[in-house]
């Protein structure tokens, strides 16, 4: 069995998974007890993690690793002291890579994550879903989910429904 | 009575509204009878069109002025050959240009289009409404519906809803 490799993230309406300098205060708080959005049945299907080293630096900044014991592959070229023994450094090829964490996963799928990292997936045709809540704001500049990428990439939208709070969560799909 | 600054257009899932060298062969065909995603019933509203230059280009390119007897302001500062009696050029900042456009519309909605035009309104708060039709592409690159503009935004979503062709529409508005 062969996971799906998956994307999980939230998005301003101009395309951007963070603001400018890693800004994430447009992110609207959950509230203790509402709702978080499908992350936690989203994450109940991920056997590991593929991130870049952009978004590694700012999980790792919370303080607090979200992981726990699950697999995370962290492509980097720079040194890293991992914060738990599940997580490590790869490099290579976006195919290597993905292959990589797809064994980690051990049949699960893999939650791919970082702006560069998706971008280089789906010029490569590796992306089988991606779950975008879109939060309504336009930041006008920051760090793009898709923007940038070589090519055209027909998807389909598969759902989109509407989360607490104002936002919609847009489920596309490879076609 | 004064009618709304309405936007309605496509949108690729990057936030591009034409994609390099104005291309727009990514918008689906809408086939003869069918859906036209709304937009006869928008333009019922509309009393005039106030539109970027570019985006002028574009559409006096098609050989088939579509907008009949509507008033439209063009915003340019280049010499303008209108194709009809109702076509003007007009300059200004975005302010004086909305103005003006109200006027013309008398009391109807304002269309407003092209991505410079947009973002100068969205800056200067002078969007209500939004009508964004998703075409589920990436394209990479083109120009951007939002992107770039300076600040940050809030809106609201105030409706998506499905339309034929696996396309889905969302409303914005100005919260």
């Amino acid at each position: 069995m062969t996971g799906r490799i998956r994307v999980f993230c939230a998005s301003s309406l101009d395309g951007f998974i963070a603001g400018e300098g890693d800004d994430l205060s447009w992110l609207p708080d959950v509230p203790e007890g509402g709702s978080d959005h499908g992350y936690g049945a989203f994450m109940a299907t991920v056997g590991a993690l593929l991130m870049g080293r952009g978004t590694y630096d700012v999980v790792e900044a919370f303080g607090q690793w979200p992981y726990g014991e699950k697999p995370v592959l962290v492509a980097t070229r720079r040194p890293l002291a991992p914060p738990a023994p599940s997580v490590r450094a790869v490099e290579g090829p976006i195919e290597a890579l993905v292959a990589q964490a797809r064994e980690a996963a051990a049949g699960a799928d893999v939650y791919l994550d970082g702006g560069v990292l998706i971008r280089q997936a789906l010029e490569a045709g590796l992306i089988d879903e991606a779950i975008v809540t879109l939060i309504p704001v336009v930041l006008g500049k920051g760090h793009p989910l898709f923007a940038g990428v070589a090519g055209r990439h027909p998807l389909t939208i598969a759902a989109h429904e509407s989360l607490p709070g104002g936002l919609v969560q847009l489920t596309l799909r490879a076609p």
